[in-house]
Parts: C-alpha cells; structure tokens; sequence
C-alpha cells in the first residue's frame, strides 16, 4: 500500500498535471481528485489525456481530503488558505496557489486583495538550504511558474554577489496553460496561434514573490503570451557587480541538481526540451555591447513551474528520493 | 544490472523518443546509440530533451550492437535489412523501418524498390493471437505509424464481418514528426503552420502493409501533414457488412487491451490526449446519410505509431509485463 | 461616394474578414457595423487588426440598416430571417448563415430546429450558371465554408458524370475560426494547439447543403478541428462513373474562373497559400487501390468559406466586376 | 502602363511577400522576378500562395534588372553591394539587404564580414525628416525588421529625452519566416512548434543598425525564434530621463502616421494584428517596481520589417502617395 495523495482542485491545468504524475509515481496512490463545477463528473471528461483513469471528481470539501498522507491544493488564488486551515496538522498540505508563498503580507494584499494567509516554507528545493526545509516541513508553498525560472536564472547571481540586485529586466514568455483553463476570449486558439502579446504589463502580481526569492531589490517583468500550449522562457538581465563567469556560477549552485541543467557553453535553452519533464535548462552569456549579464532560463511551466516541482517538493516531505517519479527528459519533437 | 539494449539510428525523431523511453524503462540499460552522420556527437547536440543523458553516438555498425540483449533499428526504410543480417540470432531486434513488414515481395519491391528482404512477426500485439507470436519471436518488424492508427480501427471490424471490406476509405493527417528530421524546405516551420496539405495521394507506400494487417481488399488512403509536432488522426470509412455494432466490435476486441481504449459513446479521439503515451483512442458510429462505418483512431506518431510499439514488442521478447516503462497518459495540454 | 454597405453582426470572425474587406474595396463604403453584446464598443477592442478604423458597433437592428445599399448579415444561425424580413426589398442583402440555403424544409428543420424561412439564391458563383443568377439576385445565401471547399471539388465531376452521386466520402478539416469566437474551454488555444480531433461525425448539419449543391445523393462527411486559425482542406473521394479524368473535367469547368484554380499535375494543395485570399485551389488523381477519384480542396474559411465570397457576390449584385476588392493571393508563409 | 518594377531575389520570404504586394498594387507592374538556383522555375512552385501569378524566375543578373524603374534587392547579406554597382544610376533601388544600412563602416566589417559598401538613405520613414530623404533618394536601404520594431518603440523616446540613451534592454521575439527558407533542421516545424529559444545572445548583427537608428548609446538586444510564421514583438526597456510620459511622446511622434499607431492606454499590441500588413502597434508605461519605461512593439517582420516597408519606400521614392498598395489592417484570426 502506497502513500496516499489527493488533489483538491484538479479539473484544472496544473491539476490535471498532477494527476498523471501521481498515476505514473511508484509510491503515490492517488485516492481523491476533487473540483467545483466538475464533481461528480468522470475525470477523463475533463483530461481526455487520462483515458483509463477511473474516477469520478469528488467536491473540494475537507472531508474528501481528510485522511490523505498529502494534499496537493491546486486551487485558484484565494482559496487554499479557508481550506488547507480545514485539514489536520498530520496531513501535509502542497500549495500550489499563491495564498502562501509571500512573507510580506502588505505585498500580498497590494497584488491580490483580501487578508493574507502567513508564508508558509517557499517550494524551490534548489535554493540554498530549501531542500532540508521543505523536508521538514508540513506545508510547503509551491513556486509560481514565472517565480520558479526566473529565481533558478537569477539567485546564485545575486548571492554571489556576480550580479546588482537592483535594475534587473526580465522578459518571460509563457504558452497559453499559464493562463488556466476558464473559457476567455482572448485565449481561444483563433485568438492566439500565430500571436504573441504581452500582458499585466508594469505591475505582475509575481514580481514580489520574484524579489523575495532571488533577492533582487528592483525587477522588472514583462510576461507575453506565447503561441504554444507549455513552457516558459525568461530572459533575465543585471549588471555585472563582479568578475565572476555568470555561467561558472550557475554550473556550481546547480553542480548536485538532478533538475536543473546548465547548458553546454554556446547551447542555449528550448522549451520545448523540457515539455513533460521537470527539468530547468540554464545559459548564460555578457552581453558584448551592453555588458549586461544575459540568463536565460526554460522550464515547463507544468512541470517545474507547478506540478512537477509540487511532486518533488512532496517527495521530499515524504521522506522519497527527490527525483521518484519525475523526469529530466522532455517529451520532444 | 538490467537488459541491455542499443539503437541503431538514434539520432532520428523516432530513435530520440526510443532513448527517452529507455531511459525511463526500469529493466533496459541502454548501452548504445549509433548514429550516421552525427557519429561521435553528444546525443543531446541532436536531442536537448535528453539533456543530462552522457551518451556520444557511435557510429551504425554491427559491432556497436553485437552484445545487446536486444537492438531497436530505427534506420532510414532499405537499411534495416543488411545490419539485421549481420548480428547475431541471439540477439533480439526490433526493427522500426519498413524492410520486414510485408510478406508480399512483390508489393515490397513496388513501394520501396530494391530487393525484398523477407517477412518478419508483425509487431502489433494487439491483433489476435499476435501477443503470443511477438514475445516467441527474436525477430519483430514494428508497424508503420500510419498503419497502426489504421489497423487498430479497422482490423477487429473486418474480421467481426461488421464491415466490407473492399472500399474502405482512409484520411489520415499526421504530425510534422512523421517526415523525420531532415532537413527539407517544405518541412520548415514557416511552411507547416497554419498549413494542411494531402501528399502522396492515390498511392502511399504504406497501403499494402494495412491491407495485409486488416484484411481489406480494396483501401484509399489520403495522408495530410497537420500542422503540430506529433500525433495522428485517421478517418476510417467502411461499408457495413452486417447489423453488428462497429463500437461494440472494438470494445470487444480491445477489451483487455491496456493501450487501445474506446472512448466512452459520444466522446471523439484527440491526438493531443495520447502525446508521449503509447495507446489508441478509438471511437465509432454509423453516418446518418450515406450508412458508412465511420472509425476515428488517434495515437502518438512516435508512440504507438514508433517508440512506444517497439518497447511494447520488446517487452514481450523479453518477458517483461507488456506495459513496463510506458505510459498510458499523454502529456496534454 | 461609394456603395454603402452595412455589416449586421460584425463582432464575430466572419463579420471582422468583412470588415477588412470593405475597408480596402474601392468602390464600397462601410456605413455601420452592428453587434449584440458588443453594441456601443469600439470596432477595435474586438478586432485589434483593424487598428484605425474609427467606428463604433451600433446595435443589431434593422433601422441601423435600412439606409444601406447592401447588408451582410454575419449572424448567429436562425437570427437572419427575421433581420432580413424587416429590410426594404431596395435593400440587397448577403446572408452569410444558413437560414435561406436549403430548398428543403424539412431538412432545414432537422438540423437547424424551428421553422424554415425559405431559400434564396445560393451564393457561389463558380456553379453553371449561378453567376446570372447572383447579378440578378437582391437576397443571396452565402454557403457555408466546408460547402463551398466540398462544391467547388465535387459538383462539376458529378454534373460531368465522371463520378456516381453516391457514396461520396469527405473529410474536411477547418481551422479554429470556423468555430467562432465564442468563449467554449474546448476552444482554448491550450486544448487545440497540437491537436486534431473530429466532431459531429456521423451527422453535419452542412451534409443536406452539400447535397443539394453537388447532386450527391448520398455522402458522408467527417468533419476535423485543425491546430491552425484558419484554413479548410476537404479531401472528397467517390466512385468513377465513366472514364473521364477527373482533373480534366475541374480545369474545365473553372477555365475562366479568377478564384478557383485546380493546381498543376503533381502539386497538392495547401491551405496556407489560401489565407486572407478568396481562392480556392483544387487537384484531383484515380487511387491506384481503390480506383476512387480522391479530389482535394483548400480555401480559407474566412475567405472563399465565407467573407470573400459575400463580397465577391456583393460584387456581381452591384453590378461591379466580380474580383473587385478581392485578392487570389494568399498570405503566406 | 504602370511603373516597371523588378525583384531580384524574389525566391526567399521576403521576395514572395514583395510579388504579393507588387501584385496588388495599383501603380506597379511586375516585369521581372530572380533567383538563384529556381531560375527556370515558375514563381508558383516556391510561391503557392501566387498561384495565377504567371511568371517564370530568371536569373539574378543587372541585365535582368536594367529596365525596370525600380529595383527590389532582397538578396542574401553581402550580395546586394555589387549587384547594385552593376545598375544603372537611373534604376532605383531599394536594398532589402544590410549591405547599405550602417555608417561605420568598422560595425559593419565586424559583423557581417568583408567590406563595406557604404552606407545609402535609411528607409524608415517615420524617423524625423526621413520622409523626404527617402523620397528624394535613388538609393534607399530597407531597414531589417527587428531594428524596424525596435527604432520605431524607441527612436522618439531618446530623440525627446525622455529616457536615457545608455542600458536600453530589449527582448525581441520573431516568427520563423524571419529566419529564411534556407532548409535548416533546426527550422524545421517538428522544431519550433510548442519551442521558444533564444538565439545569438549577447551579440547580434543588428545592435549596430539600432544604435543608429535609435541614437541609443548602450543596448543589449536578445533575440527570441517563436513558434509562429510572422510577427516580431519587440520589449524595449529604459532608464526614464525626464517626467515625460512615454506614451504621449510616441503618441505625439506618430499622430500622421498612416502605419504607427500607438493603441489606446491599457491596450498592449498583438503581433497576429498586424499580420500582413504594413502597421506598427506600440503601447508604453512605466514600470511600477522598477521605474524602467517599457515599449512593446508589434510589427509583421515581413511587412514593416521587410516588404511593407520597401514598398512604403518605393511609393515615396517613386512620387506616390505613401500608402499605396499597403494595408494598415491584420488578416486575423
């Protein structure tokens, strides 16, 4: 008998995500799959992908989720906090959501409204002593997919000192499951195949969580829709404040990560090698004209960027090895 | 210490998608992967998906591959055979190109040119009383994609007597990953996007090994390139022979089948919902018009169309359970 | 002062197409573009490529119509007949829905619902002597976009004899715009990029216009979403009928015809080299197997599928040459 | 009898996009259209969108060219200089090429390699008093297209100080057209599609022509390949210099341009807008963290990027009025 997992919210994108990681994990057994407008309907009405999954989506209720060794909340922002304060302590709770992740709680009221929920240990086990965090933790806030590749490009920078913390640009492209699975206009595939338009241009509401985690002081992010269902890819840009090789860096803050991948010198990242794989692909140059430090960083942002990294972070939590049940090897042509 | 397997022509799209699926099938050590011109390259210069796989490409020998347990050929269609000839019995092979698939040396001769090299066990263990005739054999020529979206839709129809089976029209389109990786102008990017277009109308090559593996006697077949990556979508129309159900007669067939699943009544294949999965959607109905059968199939081109169906084959060679190391759920969105 | 004309139902794709198309006529002056829900909003904040047309939506109503020399109505199926009703006869009028083309009301009931308003001429000028017909004509019917890529193949070889009416097989793949731009989850660029997958299959409601526009009597269409935003490739198969050569019997029958050009032997058609223009391209060949005539067609569903050919029938009822406004040129790549 | 004008190079993207609008000019006559190595070949055959364009390539020689009026060189880099020297001074010509775009001479050795051939009128003519140099030039050199995005979001900026000339960052993503029909496996559509990848980091050939054009002092340029035929859209970000708003001062730049238009606050550009047309979309703000002015810019590079602009250039150049021919209106969806 397997570690037993439930997903409350998981008629979405990034639920849907989780519950093919778990249904291919040696040691999760996935006992509950819950959702709002969708309960009581069959989970391969919604993820026609999990065709031979049986099961029927249950109402996102704290009983449904009670007896769980682990919850994962895949939840719009807003609503972990009510629910995740429902469950018992024994069960440990991965947020994919927001409500958790900022540690100012003015920041958190300024980019989402309401009352903030406290921070609970940040889910980028890559960081500088994260990993035995979120292995003792009961709750763990998982990355936002923007946060989860701009903070892999750019911390070790920061905390080496290689890079200025202020005047960072970041612009990051998403494909279009970033932006959720509720019927919009503007994201039908008429709307964006061939396209390519930024948006919440000036004011992201991750651009807090961003500077919390890398330690940037300033940043601006520009995030732009991409014609293309997964990945995300960032561009980052700082001030040298050293000599350091900004690639050197890299190479040695990720030289143990089985995750995250700094290219070989001259290669640089494609999303789609990372599509269905929790892998981060690194490179970086210096910027000849400019002098600016230039990383660029891919990661799907289905999988390191939200379900994949929620399943490492469980494993961890677990007591698993890290990498049980996820993949390094994208899923390409 | 695990099976060891090599692949001969691995630096294809279909050989890539074989060393992913190796590298995540929990009883196959890959201990070779050869290639033409790109001999001596890091398998991720050709493959970044495979980034962290430390592998260079050896050069397509017979003595690259002599001490696998079992060797996968995903060579260009007319190169299989010799390299065949030349390893020995004991080692098994799966062959991925066309060169064994077709008893009728005639009909060989025809559609490739050249001389024919001999039929070897069909490698589509869901046709009946194939499974047992697979795992007996060293020596199993994999199915074309088009043909194994095909001939799951269509074979269990003919042989049930539900449908005729002269006149049986097929319009099939594919993913761009079915042309392979050369590099053609009518294959770029700018080309096939936003781009449908038929090819090889009125005599595609892959014609006589449908025949042969569904019984028709009389069968068109229209392939179009779809513009996406991967997948398959085939329209199978027949006449119908009988007054049996054509859902049913699948459900039937497929019923203890783990990778070919008729769709609940209602539901229509997606070629999205099998990417990176080895299984078939099927579904069925009756046109209210002209009477017609219609069948619609949908795989993963490199899935159970290439990849997938090969370690399929393979496992059975081996005496591994059937589904080790594939997956039934594709990576959607 | 031009031509006045109106669009009566322009917040859709099919209305935006027109209003592009107005917009670069030179003989024909938008006067007002109505919407529903839209009523009051710029042009622009739906249809951003028409940034620079300084118009607002008026409100769907036949008095912002009735001073119009010409409206096209680009409305919802079964909203036509009353709008249409409640213009003076001086008013010429192209219905871009369905509601006045079918002559049988009985199948217009079963597969529209609600009472049939009666037929009007059918708006594709290519058919043997439609095109006087058009010209003469204050009330047109424009087809519908998989009819008029299925017509313009079919209809002459089964007016020539070289193909039986019977038993006609189609398969038709349109992109996303075809769907329209309402907000429907199983629209969202997320779900259809990177997938085919087939819907009504069994029972189009297009089949009895095809029917009625061809002479098939019998025919069965299997209708295909496409990962492109516009773009319709119908592959139309049936049987011989007489030893005629199919792609004769097309270059004959549009010899002097500027918008429908049956390609060189050996070229295909591609629905790319169709966009934004009002071309059709069409090739024909005999099935080596099966000896069916296979005939493929390509138009843009926006275009020869609908806004382009109301404008080419605008053309001809206004007396003006049929090519005026429109282009054979595609946009391409 | 119309204007006698000529394409050499008329086999790449750009030159199909010339033919395209050359054929749908109203002042224009075609009389010549080379290639390389499709002389002999009919335009159709590399241009399927031109079909009904009946015109055979010849080859790219000055007697192919020397009668024309006009000459559109869209040649490869570093072929236009001598092609050109070969014409005489009565023919002018618009290189479509970087061949005459730089005044340093030094930049240009450096980046392209060999020799310059000196630098000729800038053709873009929405920069401050270029209309009339264009106008008055036999000898114009067409931008390239990202430094036609980027110059257009930035040039009035530094012109009016409003942001300051040193650490201009820009991220600019292409569609694949932009990367030429040379049949390349990274281009190839299994390639790019669902893949966003930078390219030439940190030193790109176009910096210099920006830094000319724009009058910026210090700009790191990464350019993005996105999974899209056309379109650029080009993020340019500034250190603001002054208290004037950024978008009043582009509103201000282009109130009489017929093809920029700076859309209404709140609106941010879309590249699929401008699809095949001649138009620039910019929306501006500040950037509330960081304080950084940010610019987007959309542009079809096939258009404003490249044809669209050389056409605007000839129209000037020839006495026209500047928007003859082109369209300010997207084909979209």
């Amino acid at each position: 008998m397997g570690i037993r997992v439930a997903v409350a919210g998981a008629s979405g994108y990034a639920g849907g995500e989780l519950l093919r990681l778990i249904a291919g994990h040696p040691e999760l057994d996935l006992v509950t799959a819950t959702a709002h407008s969708q309960a009581g309907a069959p989970v391969t009405a919604v993820h026609p992908q999990l065709t031979g999954l049986d099961l029927v989506f249950a109402a996102t209720e704290p009983a449904a989720l009670a007896d769980a060794d682990l919850v994962f909340l895949a939840l719009p922002h807003g609503e972990s906090a009510a629910l995740a304060a429902a469950l018992p302590e024994s069960v440990r709770v991965v947020d994919l959501g927001a409500d958790h992740r900022l540690r100012d709680a003015a920041a958190w009221s300024r980019y989402y409204g309401g009352e903030h929920a406290g921070a609970w240990v940040y889910g980028l086990p890559e960081l500088p002593g994260q990993r035995a965090r979120v292995a003792a933790a009961t709750r763990v806030a998982n990355t936002g997919c923007y946060a989860a590749a701009i903070t892999l490009a750019l911390a070790p920078l920061v905390a080496a000192g290689a890079v200025a913390p202020a005047d960072v640009v970041v612009v990051a492209a998403s494909g279009t499951s970033g932006a959720g699975r509720a019927a919009k206009a503007h994201l039908l595939g008429s709307e964006v195949m061939g396209d390519l338009s930024p948006y919440k241009v000036g004011a992201h509401q991750h651009v807090p969580e961003i500077k919390q985690a890398t330690g940037a002081t300033s940043l601006s992010l520009t995030p732009v829709l991409a014609p293309m269902p997964r990945g995300i890819l960032a561009t980052v840009t700082a001030v040298p404040a050293g000599d350091a090789d900004p690639r050197a860096v890299l190479a040695a803050a990720y030289a143990d990560s089985a995750f995250v991948h700094v290219l070989p010198e001259g290669t640089w990242p494609h999303t789609a090698a990372t599509l269905g794989a929790n892998s981060c692909h690194l490179q970086a140059t210096v910027d000849v004209d400019s002098g600016r430090v230039i990383v660029v960083s891919a990661i799907d942002n289905l999988g390191k960027g939200a379900a994949g990294q929620a399943v490492q972070c469980a494993n961890l939590m677990l007591g698993l090895p890290e990498t049980t049940g996820l993949s390094t090897y994208g899923v390409t042509p």
